[in-house]
């Protein structure tokens, strides 16, 4: 079993077919996910067809979770993001679903926060108000002309790229990543060399300056043992 | 459309299941990749439930290429990957779609290279005869439990895998990356900076040091813009 996918909830919010339901959970068994949860299956429930669509993840679809109410259903998430193609008018984040994985390593490194990918009905995906529930939205970079994606393809990409993250972080050759305190450490010292040098050619340049180092260091989730090699550079090349 | 989809073919190998090849032309489409080729689908061509299941996919199933031998659906392909979740005693590469998709990119950005994605049947996966054709293999991190991924799901992954790091670089606000020469050079001014301050406590110590730094820099893709403030800010610390 991959580790820390005990975390996770796949919550389907009126799903339409049962063939998508059944999909899905195969998908989430491939990836070690065995937390589903149903808001009103319009075909009601237990359904022969997601049976037959789980193949080995038959259990998931056997201990799915049904549920009346969305709201009910995420009582114990801590983190919920609203899987979503079309744009909405709301004050959400809106995330890739790599910057959301992104987001959920630094955030919470040690696990065990329940976190929920919620993925609306095949037809019209999730309404205003599901989403209003939700910390955040993902949105599956897709091909504008036909963004259209099948629900369990949906439900595929995002365990996939959960799933990945944690593998990759579990494969990390054992070495411990740095916080983002340690990350802002480096920049801040990077930063007060430069300052005594008087490097910015205006005032503007500065806070542009700051943002683009917090940029570089943070897209390539430094190890501790590499920052503190670029702390030991910046002290040498400052002698 | 993404750009330099282009140049991705999707090639499945004796697909057994109409659905599943109309499914993975779907999920094509929704990542904008239209070359599919199909080697001897087990039930015949054209295939009905191809069609149905493609749903906004369909001009793919319709344009998609029929061939008898795998080799001839090759012959304009420069860098194919096999996609299989068996270990095989074979000399060849293995990647994860990402390691696989980072690789493509270092080795690739200008684009153009017709690249190939190929699939098994579902009972089966590829044989390795079919494999030997390969440049590498492919393989996506499953549950060990249930490695066993649907056809179309397994499409889904890769072409999201791939879309993505198009989109990635498409949506780089414009910035151009620096290429793999640029990050040398600055690897290589970093280097000879810490050289003059004798900054390695032995001699074991540098070759460690130039691969992290390459590591580092690396693995973030530096732009253009981020690359030559970073020069800037060395040369400033070095005064």
């Amino acid at each position: 079993m991959t580790p820390g996918n005990k975390s996770l909830v796949v919550i389907l919010v009126n799903p339409q077919m049962g063939e998508n339901i059944g999909a899905a959970a195969r998908v989430m068994h491939n990836f070690a996910i065995d937390d589903l949860r149903i808001i009103s299956p319009r075909d009601g429930w237990p359904n022969e067809k997601a049976v037959t669509m789980s193949a080995g993840g038959k259990d998931i679809i056997e201990n799915a979770t049904i549920y009346d109410n969305f709201a009910e259903s995420m009582y114990d998430i801590e983190m919920a993001f609203a899987v979503s193609a079309r744009k909405r008018d709301m004050v959400k984040n809106v995330f890739s679903p790599e910057e959301a994985m992104a987001g959920l390593l630094d955030n919470d490194k040690s696990g065990g926060r329940k976190i929920a990918f919620i993925f609306g009905p095949e037809n019209s995906g999730l309404n205003n108000k599901d989403i209003s529930l939700c910390n955040s939205i993902i949105t599956i970079p897709v091909n504008p002309e036909y963004p259209s994606l099948n629900l369990a393809q949906a439900v595929s990409i995002l365990c996939y790229e959960y799933s990945k993250n944690n593998l990759a972080n579990s494969n990390n050759n054992g070495c411990e990543l740095a916080s983002k305190k340690e990350v802002a450490y480096l920049i801040d010292e990077l930063v007060k060399e430069l300052d005594k040098r008087e490097f910015y050619k205006s005032d503007d340049m500065r806070p542009n300056m700051v943002t683009n180092l917090t940029n570089i260091f943070t897209r390539n989730e430094l190890t501790k043992q590499e920052l503190s090699s670029l702390i030991g550079i910046i002290k040498s090349l400052c002698k």
